[in-house]
């Protein structure tokens, strides 16, 4: 057996490590044999050298194996989630989990809290007065049974050495490492022990992954990787060069997530609709019902979504899910209880013409700013602040449009907002071509 | 100021930092601000990036900057030392050291230990009983005053950046980078405060640098860092294709030191001179002179050096040099008193013909198995073993003839020892051309 130091040199010197290497480099880690200083010094080797499909899997593995996985083969149904890459206003989620219990897969969904410019699903559940998204197995198996889905937190106790190796990666300049971003996302899946995963992996000016074409790369190695782990596996590639939905802020978000469920309008925000939004989660439904068995083709999926949303199961199953897991029902079905900010502010357009452009992950920073966000993880956010979106991509704007309301504190500094607005928003004369939403399916 | 996760990942990008931020990082170990596993990622990413020669300037000056330094600059006179990159058999310093100085420099040698499979000065001292290395500034400056060469280890005060950094990179596969190489050298050097230093790199398969072309890169960068660091400077490239001189082990060495400073033969090694070492010595010893303005030119130089050697005042300065650091004059004077070991094995050739290949490192690695130098920094040496030549590169042998003469522990393992020499040494029919000694000198 090598070494750490001579594990770390024969990946520096680009040859492929073995699957025993990898395990003992990772339980390495866990026992203290592996020294930090080691495994950053690995992890830049990793950055520079890259890791073939087999090492990859094997960093998977030896991840997953460092803790506790769950395992719900005592619950009948088929087990489906879906993981997003994240960008700024992806509420899928939210609508996603009980769309596809109420057509009849099992979700347990686990999910994170937002950082940097991405929101996180949790933090948007926890808007929701009482919602608990830390609860114990029987709970979680319970809740699986009945409702049929459950959003919940990792546990401490899932994936530790993923924990330890990206506290690392983020102080020491490994985070952007598409190896290291598979195998940590893949590791945390394949602890929650599903069937099958469906992949929404965005690129754009609001996604970790600018470019197409490294969006594409991830996608092909999340997929690959998937499934020479035994996860049935599929990958969607979708565009975020928008804000998703017409809402980026947590209340908010949930708020979005109501009228979709309900198709009845709440935010006031014209005639801008959640029409991707809700594109996007019948096509994610669509998909996870094809690997679940559920349908036998996507077409066959998108029915099936399409009719459990319009028909009202997928709200009742929502509420279900909100009350177990101790929400308020009064606040989901009286949005005016959630949590809200006390200053609306809109803003106007100056000129008349068309949107082509938005800087999306400058929104998602301003966002953070208003303290819907968090710059450090141990920051608290306030749930009401947000932006509601009146204009996006392609739409036209005449002089004085309000094109967002800005949800602030009472404290906050509207210029400077405003300011950050005007540098994130492009208005020309003529109308330009809209990016497509769902840009191809992979795996 | 960038935070050390982008002064990181500025460095894996490969832009240029600034000597403020290379300062800051090395600084940053020293507070904690910078934590070791940072300090790991950052060397790896200089491993991949490299550094330019102001990069390399700046992290060296940091380097020094992290402790003590000495100065000599009350004491009268070219205060001039030299350093080797190490290779098996290179005594040089023991005989170079009060060579110069009886040519009128002052020479404050700052040497280290053995490690791996080249030998280290200090330790070949020590194999004289009463030899101290370690001594008060005080007292240095003395023994510098009257007798004018003195060879101490580091002090613990000295650049502690570099022991942290060494011992970091020696962990995680970050040894072997030249510019990191260069930067704990010259510090190091710079920290003794001479005005100038003649450097003896290394190429050949006994030493760090295999290839020429590698040992000529690390020679021009280290005379660059060191001018521009404001010491002047001069390297020579030469050949460790074989061990240097006709003994490795660290008693051994001392002796062949005491043959060249008093011309007369002790080891009976038959007909093999230590002609390469006094050649070695001598051109090292003008490029000193040179350099310190006691030689017009280099043949000036020679000559100087040629005729302190042989007039015996060379010799004369050792003995003084070991009597005020302690050593038995007694010892030196009657090299019977210098520990010794109980074994000589002498291994024969087999057939008649040439030396035409030695594997150097595996001689210095045998060493170490002899027990005459260490795996780890807290394993104990034995001072007697070691390995006496009577044939090198290009020597004529007849069966029969002893090659080499092992100097071994009670307990050794004679058969594993000759089967590592016969491994060690390749004998064809006809002679082979041997590598030039002095490949060339720059700066």
């Amino acid at each position: 057996m090598l070494t750490p130091a001579l594990v770390i040199q024969k990946k520096r010197d680009g040859h492929e490590l073995s699957a025993e290497e990898i395990r003992g480099f990772i339980s390495g880690m866990q026992t203290g044999e592996v020294a930090d200083y080691q495994a950053t010094a690995f992890l830049m080797a990793v950055y520079f050298r890259g890791m073939t499909l087999d090492e990859t899997v094997a960093l998977t593995k030896a991840m997953l194996e460092s803790g506790e996985r769950y395992d719900f083969s005592r619950i009948p149904g088929p087990k489906v989630d879906k993981h997003s890459t994240g960008g700024v206003g992806d509420k899928v989620s939210l609508v996603l989990a009980p769309l596809a219990a109420a057509c009849g897969l099992k979700v347990p969904m686990m999910s994170g809290r937002g950082l940097g410019h991405t929101g996180g699903t949790l933090d948007k559940l926890e808007s929701i007065p009482g919602f608990n998204v830390r609860m114990e197995r029987e709970k979680i198996d319970e809740i699986l049974r009945h409702v049929g889905c459950a959003m919940l937190g990792q546990s401490d106790k899932m994936v530790p050495a993923d924990k330890k190796l990206y506290a690392l990666r983020d102080v020491t300049g490994t985070v952007e490492c598409i190896q290291l971003i598979v195998a940590s996302i893949l590791s945390k899946k394949l602890a929650e022990g599903t069937d099958a995963l469906v992949l929404d992996v965005k690129s754009g000016n609001g996604a970790f992954m600018k470019s197409r074409s490294e969006a594409r790369k991830l996608a092909r190695m999340l997929t690959q990787v998937a499934k020479k782990s035994g996860l049935k596996c599929r990958a969607i590639l979708t565009d975020m060069n928008q804000p998703l939905g017409c809402t980026a802020g947590n209340a908010l978000e949930v708020v979005e997530c109501i009228e979709v469920l309900t198709n009845h309008k709440i935010l006031g925000n014209g005639d801008l609709s959640s029409g991707d939004l809700k594109e996007l989660t019948v096509q994610l439904c669509a998909h996870m019902l094809e690997l679940g068995g559920i349908a036998k083709n996507l077409a066959e999926g998108r029915v099936t979504a399409h009719s459990r949303l319009s028909d009202g199961s997928a709200w009742a199953k929502f509420q279900e899910m909100v009350f177990a897991q101790g929400g308020s029902l009064d606040a989901v079905n009286n949005t005016a209880l959630l949590p809200s900010a006390p200053r609306k502010l809109p803003w106007k357009a100056k000129r008349r013409g068309y949107v082509t452009g938005i800087n999306t992950e400058s929104l998602g920073h301003l966002l953070v700013e208003l303290g819907g966000g968090r710059k450090k993880i141990s920051d608290a956010i306030d749930p009401g602040v947000g932006l509601v979106f009146h204009r996006k991509l392609g739409s036209q704007v005449k002089t004085g449009d309000t094109v967002v309301t800005v949800h602030a504190a009472e404290n906050a500094d509207q210029t400077a907002i405003f300011a950050a607005l005007e540098k994130a928003f492009e208005f020309s004369r003529s109308r330009k071509r809209v990016p497509k939403l769902v840009i191809e399916s992979m795996g």
